[in-house]
C-alpha cells in the first residue's frame, strides 16, 4: 500500500509517518518509483506499536531502543527485561549512591547481582527525589509497596508466554514499558476510592 | 539571603533559580535594591520541592499546579487528591470512551461518582494505548494489578496524617505525585528478581 493508505488505515497523519521514517522508528517501504514507496502489513503493525509507545510518553530515542529490543532480542529470556528496562532508563550517573536503595529492595527479594545497575540506580534516584522534597514514606506504607509490587512482578513474570520466542519478547518488552501508565492510572482511581471511603465524598 | 547564597545552599544554579522565578514556580524575594532581592527559609524549602517535582519528570506547568494545590488547598480533605491528580493529568478529551475503564475499576471498589473524570479517562487512555499496540494483559495478571494497587492505595490513604492540615496537604499532594517514580522503579527491580527466579540469571 502507499503511504496515504497506510495513513488512512492507521489514523496516523502522513507527515507523522514521514517523521517516524526519518527518525528510523519505521522501516523504509520498498521503492516503486523515485517518489513512491510501498508499505505492507508489517509497517502497519509496527506503526501501531510506535503510536502506543509515543503516546505513553516514551521519547523517540527510547522508543527506538524498545523497538530494537523487539527486533533483535537477546538469546536468554532473562536478558529481555534488562533490554526493555535499559531502553527507557537514563544511563547510570557515576555519583549515585545505591546503598539505601539496596537495603530497600532486599524486601523485594533482591540480592547483589540480581538486577541491572541502571534499574537499581532508578530506585536510588526516586528515593533522592523524595528526600530532597522532604517527603518521608511512612514505614508501614513502604512495606505495603514492597509486598504489593512483588506480587505484581511475580504475576507478570509467571505470565510470560513460552509457546514462541516472539510472543515472549512482545510480552516482556511491551508489557514492562506500556503497562506503566495503566498502573499509575489505576493507582489514582484507587486512591480516590480509598479517600472517599476514609474522608467521605466531596 | 541573596540569590547567590540560596543557590549555594540548595545546589541549584542561579540561572535555574531565575528561570523558576520567571516561571512563577518560586515566589519573588523581597527587593532590597533595584538589582537585588533577599530570600528566606521558605524560598529554600520551596526550591527543594520544585527540584523534586522537575526531576520526577513533571513539567513546569504541572509543577505550577501541584504547588498551587499545596499553597491553596481545598477545605475538604477528599478534594486534595483531586487537585493533586488534576495537576498532573491532561484535560479530558471529549471523545474518550470510559466504558471499559469503568468496568475494570469496579475491581478497585470504584462506583459511579467516586472519582474525577480525568482520572477515569487516564485509565481509558492507558487501555487504549495497550490495545493499539496489540498488547493484552492476561486476565489473571490484571486481577493481581487490581488487588495489589488497591492494597497500595488503602495503605497510602490510611497514612494521611491528621495532626495538621498542612501535613495532610503535603502528604497527599506530594505523596501522590512524587511516589510514582519510586513505584515504577521498584517494579523494575521486582520484575528482574522474578525473572531471575523463573528463568535463571544471565
Amino acid at each position: 500500500m502507499r503511504i496515504s493508505e497506510l495513513s488512512e488505515r492507521s489514523g496516523v497523519p502522513v507527515a507523522t509517518i514521514k517523521f517516524y521514517l526519518r527518525e528510523r522508528l519505521l522501516r523504509e517501504g520498498v521503492r516503486i518509483s523515485p517518489t513512491q514507496a510501498s508499505y505492507d502489513e508489517s509497517h502497519a503493525q509496527r506503526l501501531s506499536i510506535i503510536r502506543a509507545l509515543i503516546e505513553s510518553g516514551i521519547s523517540v530515542a527510547e522508543s527506538r531502543r524498545v523497538l530494537a529490543a523487539l527486533d533483535d532480542p537477546p538469546p536468554h529470556a532473562h536478558d529481555l527485561l534488562g533490554m526493555a528496562h535499559a531502553a527507557v532508563l537514563p544511563r547510570v550517573e557515576e555519583d549515585i549512591d545505591t546503598g539505601e536503595a539496596e537495603r530497600l529492595v532486599e524486601g523485594l527479594g533482591w540480592r547483589p547481582g540480581t538486577c541491572d545497575e541502571a534499574v537499581l540506580a532508578g530506585v536510588a534516584r526516586a528515593l533522592q527525589g523524595l528526600r530532597s522534597a522532604g517527603f518521608d514514606v511512612p514505614e508501614d506504607v513502604m512495606s505495603v509497596y514492597l509486598s504489593s509490587i512483588r506480587q505484581i512482578a511475580r504475576a507478570e513474570i509467571a505470565g510470560v508466554p513460552t509457546e514462541s520466542a516472539e510472543a515472549a519478547v512482545r510480552y516482556v518488552v511491551l508489557g514492562s514499558v506500556l503497562v506503566e501508565p495503566l498502573l499509575l492510572a489505576l493507582r489514582r482511581v484507587a486512591e480516590q476510592v480509598a479517600s472517599a471511603e476514609r474522608f467521605g465524598g466531596a
